[in-house]
């Protein structure tokens, strides 16, 4: 299902021996409209990927018809023969399918570095095979196609009065927000313009995707791609339509996070009392990447003082706050009030995966959550033997 | 050695149970005179133990005659009573030597939130013992004093003209730059006024503990303190002394280095050819602060897309550079030239424990070196298991 739950979407999902496993890596969601309407976002990282050079030229007219995804190789740092394997992925898609190749989204995922001849020849020597797969029920084939260290398929679909959403995502390392650290396709019947479905794409994000921070590392190849076809024959309110959609990024955020890798705990920071949000959403941020809070988080330690030493670290002018009147609750248990120690430690039960942290800040009114997750061993291991 | 190196001081280290191993907890370093000129630095943290609220206005006036450091305990986040212990030390030191305890700086270090009755006890209780061990070769005693997840005792002297410096250091966890990160305590007998002083400990103290950065983690408690005795008579050149005390800091940071909780290689990430000094300093930091990177060197793995990726994070605003020419050298090999892979990776070797990662972003001549650590299951463990 996923994203060939709407109306006028296929999509496929074949193995080229891009994974060793021998499993799924090429990934293919097509638009068969009748409206192109798309919009698309991308990492905010300065060191950009090859599909990320190319898709940032694509969503320029607010026209998509074809997502193309591979695992197995990131096609970032490849230089000119990586753009040009890029370009040649479009133009087979685009002739299989009688389309503009700037209407084909490329997006690619894996070890930084790899895009040399052998990967040129599996992905777009795979092209005709992926299009030729191609089924109104090929949404979780594709998803299965796109995982790198995910070890399962992320999926989501949201229904609206005569239309629905559907969403595949990938991501599990190198999963902190430029934008969004991960591959993301949505699709759609709705009947919106690009210029509206822009709006709720970004929206949308700026709360979910832009607020996981796993292990703050943000990637080169970060792409979110949202496809109307207009099949359903609805024009959705703009509004309603953007909550749907930012529900289901939600969702799709939290599966992210579940899936982290080497996690042992899923670490909700919510900031709340700040003077404006963006306030909130820097000091979670910054407690979100202390690696010392999430190995204590890891150790099932409710170490409190390790949450105020980060939140220290911002700056007035990053976020106003009084450092000696701040609570910190740590799964319900308010173990530092005002500064100082409150109730007992040993009330606060941490074996449970989900852990939450409340930071009062004392300062206004305004909140926003970060979603993280804990330093294990685990990570540790998986990142060390990565390229292995 | 070391603080007791120079004429005109005295040091001691007792044991009084602050930590649970029976070692040395409580140390103290007593300037003689004739001059009591000093300088320090504080982290820069907003959340300030109470042992940096007091000393932030003892060395106001420019003087110090003494040092008193606990560990077992930071006295963070302890409120009122935790300030009138940190008093109550300082007048207890004050007292048995008859001086001011305005002249007194305290330093604490070990867990946040722990400063009770107990803590107080062991802490003032220990003062008369403390100066009653006060030698004139108590040096080595008062670094071993100041450990805590250490596992060796960091002292270093600089010789000049006529005069010498001599410095100890603790630090292995939170070790990142807010100005320090660590407790150190430094003394010269070199004839110098404090603003003079001030200013060389802070030149020193940029380039050195500043440019340090194990794991992002920004101490609560850091206090860098210098003192002059004057009893050399010698007043010297105000560059040599920075020179001096530079390569001593350099020195002590290197070993708070070479000590990092659970590290097993030591990485010195050297950025060239940037467009200004602090553009090279951010682009270190933000690749010493990448975990996949970290995790990356634990396995001896080069990964430089991680590098890259975490160069990218810098903004335009923050570091000029063109993304597609950067060369990545790792131990003297260029593994990625111009934003492509260059040399064989296979060249690298990581199994030593020093690491050299150099970046040439081709926008300038400036240069800076970050120093930090790999990310290791060690580092975790140690992380996860400390409050326990």
């Amino acid at each position: 299902m996923s994203v060939t739950a709407p109306a006028g979407f296929e999509a496929a999902g074949i193995a080229r021996g891009l994974k060793s496993s021998g499993d799924r890596d090429l990934a293919l969601v097509v638009n068969r409209g009748p409206s192109t309407a798309a919009a698309a976002v991308f990492t905010s990282n300065r060191c950009k990927a090859n599909p990320i050079l190319w898709s940032e030229q694509v969503i320029r007219d607010g026209s998509v018809l074809a997502v193309i995804l591979n695992s197995g190789g990131a096609n970032c740092y490849t230089g000119t023969f990586g753009f040009q394997t890029t370009h040649a992925t479009a133009e087979a898609v685009a002739e299989a399918l009688s389309v503009s190749a700037g209407d084909v989204i490329v997006c690619s995922t894996g070890l930084i570095g790899t895009g040399d001849q052998v990967f040129r020849d599996r992905v777009v020597g795979g092209v005709p095979g992926v299009v030729a797969a191609l089924t109104q029920n090929g949404g979780t084939d594709a998803a299965l196609a796109i995982m790198t260290t995910d070890t399962k398929a992320k999926q989501s679909v949201a229904a609206g009065d005569g239309w629905s959403i559907g969403g595949m995502a990938k991501g599990a390392g190198m999963l902190a927000p430029g934008l969004a650290t991960m591959l993301v396709v949505i699709t759609t019947d709705a009947d919106l313009p690009a210029a509206a479905l822009d709006r709720a794409l970004r929206a949308a994000t700026r709360v979910t995707f832009d607020r996981l921070d796993s292990d703050g590392c943000m990637s080169t190849n970060d792409t979110v791609t949202l496809m109307a076809s207009g099949a359903s024959g609805v024009v959705p309110d703009e509004a309603t339509f953007t909550a749907a959609l930012t529900g289901l990024c939600h969702d799709l955020a939290l599966q992210l996070q579940a899936d982290a890798e080497g996690a042992s705990h899923d670490i909700t920071i919510t900031v709340v009392n700040a003077e404006a949000e963006d306030q909130a959403v820097t000091v979670g941020r910054s407690v979100s990447r202390s690696n010392l809070f999430k190995a204590a988080i890891f150790g099932n330690d409710p170490n409190w003082g390790r949450v105020l030493a980060a939140v220290g670290t911002v700056s007035e002018a990053e976020a106003t706050f009084d450092p000696y009147n701040i609570d910190v609750t740590i799964n319900g248990v308010m173990i530092c009030k005002a500064g100082e120690p409150f109730e007992d430690r040993d009330l606060i039960d941490l074996t449970p995966r989900a852990v939450t942290v409340l930071i009062d800040l004392h300062s206004g009114d305004a909140v926003a959550s970060i979603y993280t997750n804990d330093l294990t061993h685990d990570y540790v291991h998986e990142n060390s033997a990565y390229a292995s």
